[in-house]
């Protein structure tokens, strides 16, 4: 079984990491969300508050297959600050494992250079600096998987992105059959 | 400004609630996380754990111009076997004002012959022993508004259906402004 692992700081945009474990869990991968602030409950950027499975030092990040970071101002630049969390990303990314990130979240492996030669989305306006730098090449669609990235523009592709996380741990039949159930238009 | 009152039961499904409560934040509504358990933490059927705004009998629910009904299982059927939710929802519909619910929790107002010549929606199934009774008619929309009802089919649906509560509660420009802001697909 695939382990996915949400890291959260506070101001996390709640959609978007909701959304995301929710079809995750559906498709029997499984999931734990880490919190960065110290804390077990960690508010969102619209003041809701989700309990974590974990603390960040707690859980063996080598575990996970992929490390998850979800959107929201200041939840993007309070784990970009996070040194634990930067050196996660590169001991992730130097290990050839995925890591998958909405809105304004490609924006911490962007500025890492980790999108050098690659495709990329994120939320509008986020691609600065990155786009074009090393090659690094943002297309504004709702999802982007280029070799171990895959990115997304925000909460209206949330519940898509969860999607094609199910098709790359699981197969294209589980997230097929996720989106039947969940009524979801068939539309990115 | 409005206020929308979402009643929580352990096992309501995550994404359904915080979507919507989400966005009509985003339009600036008043929301109210009430938990019907006794507990501040409640539980979805995913096991993810939301911290609610108050315990049901702490909030004063004849101050809120809408009520939500979260779907999910168990959460539906712990909403329906809960007395004062029964009893709230029967005030707040004797008073004139709107009943919001998704995927499985049309059931609820359904069941309570609330829907006496209205259409509906709701998740594939759980129309059985409504529509039809008393002219109640189920329609397999997405989303569907009759008077002072608005329900909707599930996860893949709930972006949609804040919004849609945000255009009631709103306008249409401050939907649209918040549908473009989250890069949602235009499809409902």
């Amino acid at each position: 079984m695939s382990r996915v692992t949400a890291l959260m700081a506070a101001g996390y945009e709640e959609t978007e990491l909701i959304s995301v474990v929710d079809i995750l869990k559906r498709g029997n991968i499984e999931v734990r969300m880490v919190s960065v602030t110290g804390e077990r409950a960690v508010t969102g950027n619209h003041g809701i508050s989700v309990l974590t499975d974990r603390l960040f030092g707690e859980e063996d990040l080598s575990e996970s297959d992929v490390l998850f970071l979800p959107g929201g101002v200041p939840g993007v630049p309070n784990l970009a600050a996070h040194e634990g969390v930067i050196a996660a990303l590169k001991a992730h990314h130097a290990a050839g494992k995925r890591i998958a990130a909405i809105c304004a979240a490609p924006s911490i492996p962007g500025k890492l250079g980790m999108f050098a030669g690659r495709k990329f989305t994120c939320h509008a306006g986020w691609e600065k600096e990155i786009d074009g730098v090393d090659g690094a090449c943002f297309v504004p669609d709702e999802i982007v998987t280029d070799e171990l990235f895959s990115t997304s523009r925000g909460v209206g592709t949330a519940v898509d992105f969860g999607l094609e996380l199910v098709r790359l741990l699981r197969d294209r039949e589980t997230a097929d059959r996720i989106r039947t159930e969940i009524h979801h238009p068939a539309t990115i």
